[in-house]
């Protein structure tokens, strides 16, 4: 049995209203921050699954993600290994 | 003037309460996945900034995470490059 780190992240599909990114992009004027567009917010999950193999984690974190985490019909979603640090 | 995509991935500091990940765990049982612990939920933000070069681009992308994105008290913050998708 293994410790195995990844990260989940979840983002509006292309085309899916972002109102989160929209107000980011609102406050940029604001701060007088120039240049910056087409900004999207989503969100980010990060998790340890003990497992006996990272094929064995990783299929965990696949059902975990299109099960829980991410809405399919509004949201995509990317698997990533991270450094174990929690 | 190029384009330059990136990622800012904002997560709750150590040691900070995490009520999102708490719900996460407490939905594993209801799922029957097992062997998954230490679930931290925070926001991914991605966006496009043009820039000069990517060292002035990353710096924007800088000042927006400490300035808007995190909040520093609670929050820490990472910044990757990612595809130009969007």
């Amino acid at each position: 049995m293994s410790s195995f780190r990844f990260a989940v992240n979840v983002t509006p599909k292309p085309g899916i209203l972002d109102p989160q990114g929209r107000a980011v992009e609102g406050s940029l004027d604001h701060l007088g921050i120039e240049g910056v567009r087409s900004v999207r917010v989503g969100r980010r999950v990060e998790l340890t699954v003990d497992a006996g193999d990272e094929g064995a984690a990783r299929a965990v974190v696949e059902r975990l993600a299109s099960e829980l985490l991410a809405n399919p019909l509004i949201e995509a979603y990317a698997i990533e290994t991270t450094e174990p640090v929690a």
